[in-house]
């Protein structure tokens, strides 16, 4: 077979930590499944800024967009908390996910059964949670135009002088390319999609839920969708998460929405990310994947990260970048059993207490569980 | 004394139940605390469609205009959910808020240990929760421009060939009002306060750090500021509600994030808000207040729906509209020791089960704890 293209971009904080412990799978997966990894490295973030002067290079944004697939660790840090907006370790992220194209975030929120103590919801409220969220990531207020802070002249009425301004826009086409692609994921799951706007007081959120309405009538009629205002999904997400199966939202709603479904599900530190884009000539999308926690910089360097999200992560490009969903399924099943071994790094313990490992004994028990 | 002008407007669905509860506290406070209220009554969304073909009218307008305070019931339902969006019921709520320039919307999230058991959360989590959200209401995306959705022509690399657009847009002279109004807010309580946005995103965002930051440290430098991205805020309220005293974040952070933080106390029928202006020649704000909770087109004209909330919102009115603390905190006494007896309407009945009583009823025995 061909070999996979890999760039990892461990980025700052716990991010080369726990990037170590994916090259350990990587291994396992080269010398037991006989995959070939084609895998190299750059800077992103700050790591890159303290380097460049910037949180990403045009040569790294060029390998970004040649590979198969991109794994980033995490960006930021109070280091760089008072940079200037546009050199900002965030800007990598939004650059790479633009310039590449990366129109569908998919966000899984998953109770691990061994961490539902861990939530600060009840038990039987997240217990068995499994929602996917498809956050449209290429669009939206995060690039519209016009932007920025202007001066106000001297209008009397405007104490401090100054506005500021971002857009909405959507376009008819960007809504569908991402409906399409929950669809998709919905009828891979429980068949129920549900679409998250404020159509009762944007206008984009009419066109938003307008034009998903048009891809299940056209296309997927099968699949059953409804609409809810984003104010009550929040709403709902804290009353009954298990209701949701597929949640497709924009790119803000989807930015808020989901880290609130991260935190419900308690497993924090376990969940990965994936950013697809438009398949490319070999058939394979554009892609990036990351884990959702951040670079937690109060525990960076002392080995104690938890690696899963990483390495779940690294299960999702198995899954969609190269089509080696058997050994994504391995992978993640490997993970749940060294879960229920009892294996916890410092984030997992519970008041109950005990031993917590560390990041590399934690990668070393998953390669052993594979 | 002067008389206090009410203007009350009950709306759809549950809104006329709760309303009626209502009367029956301003009858008691008439009687037994020697006020005296002008209350006149109106027409608002739906109701008000089907009689003038517009969710309000100009006459109520100029009315709510003039009161010293108005309280609105709940508006919306499912006949008017295919409504144009130029007359849907919520138009008058957007109408009224901007209109009387209500910029300040107060959203206490609290918890009543009584109903502690009906969150999500665990009790622990929850319980003595007592939040404040200061959420802008009168600018931002919901009125921005340019707005609305416009064909693309015949771009070919928009499917559907339409556009959906809105503007955030804020000025420092706004983000500086709403500011000072969390700060005076909070130097009543705790003495914290968390700003949200998403500053790392959107030059909107900055403005609004820097300036509540400004009014921070010219005007309020002895309250304990704090700033957190909005997704931040998301995870952080659900993680550990009890780390916020108040709150202040944009119109639509704040929609969504008072909704989820109203979700999270489980005491949803039971949370009032407030809407407040610039204080008029009297020295009363222009204000309009209401319960969090909808129309609840399910049960409604049943008698069955809890008319707390609703009356917990003119409690709001007597404190921040007649200047009549005393008396507000005499009547969430009141509503306190109704449910400390047990009275339960059919929303707040646990797994336990018993009699739940009606809307008239629990009205009833508010006024007997008076
Ligand atoms: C870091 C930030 C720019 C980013 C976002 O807002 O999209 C993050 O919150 C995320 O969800 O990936
Ligand atoms: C009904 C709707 C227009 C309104 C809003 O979005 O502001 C509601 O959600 C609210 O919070 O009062």
């Amino acid at each position: 077979s061909d070999s996979y293209s890999l760039l990892i971009l461990p980025g700052d904080g716990i991010g080369p930590e726990v990037m170590a412990e994916v090259r350990k799978i990587i291994d396992w997966f080269q010398s037991n499944r006989g995959m070939r990894f084609d895998v190299s490295e750059d800077l992103v973030g700050g790591a890159a800024y303290d380097v460049h002067g910037k949180p990403i290079t045009d040569e790294t944004m060029a390998k970004a967009q040649s590979v198969d697939a991109v794994l980033l660790g995490a960006v930021g840090g109070p280091a760089y908390d008072n940079l200037d907006f546009s050199v900002k370790p965030e800007r990598a992220l939004l650059r790479l996910r633009k310039e590449m194209d990366l129109f569908a975030n998919l966000r899984p929120a998953q109770c691990f059964d061994a961490l539902a103590d861990f939530s600060s919801l009840k038990r039987e409220v997240v217990s068995g949670l499994d929602i996917l969220i498809v956050r449209e990531l290429t669009s939206g207020v995060y690039f519209g135009e016009p932007r920025g802070i202007h001066s106000d002249g001297n209008n009397p009425e405007n104490e401090g002088g100054r506005v500021g301004i971002n857009t909405q826009r959507y376009t008819s086409g960007e809504i569908r390319r991402v409906a399409r692609a929950a669809f998709e994921l919905a009828r891979k799951r429980k068949n129920r999609l549900c679409s998250m706007e404020k159509a009762n007081v944007m206008e984009s959120g009419v066109l938003w839920r307008e034009e998903v309405q048009w891809v299940h009538d056209n296309e997927y009629p099968e699949v059953e969708l409804t609409h809810m205002y984003a104010d009550n999904g929040a709403m709902q997400l804290v009353r009954r998460p298990s209701q949701f199966d597929v949640i497709v939202t924009d790119n803000l709603f989807g930015d808020i929405l989901s880290d609130a479904a991260a935190m419900l599900t308690g497993s924090l530190g376990m969940l990965p990310s994936a950013s697809l884009g438009v398949p490319a000539a070999n058939g394979r999308p554009k892609a990036m994947y990351e884990p959702v926690h951040g670079s937690a910089p109060d525990i960076a360097g002392q080995g104690k990260a938890n690696p899963i999200a990483c390495i779940l992560s690294f299960a999702m490009a198995l899954r969609y970048s190269y089509n080696e969903g058997a050994a994504a399924d391995e992978l993640e099943a490997a993970v749940e059993r060294v879960l229920a071994q009892g294996a916890r790094t410092a984030d997992l313990m519970g008041p109950e207490g005990g031993t917590p490992i560390g990041t590399a004994e934690m990668g070393d028990r998953i390669v052993a569980a594979l």
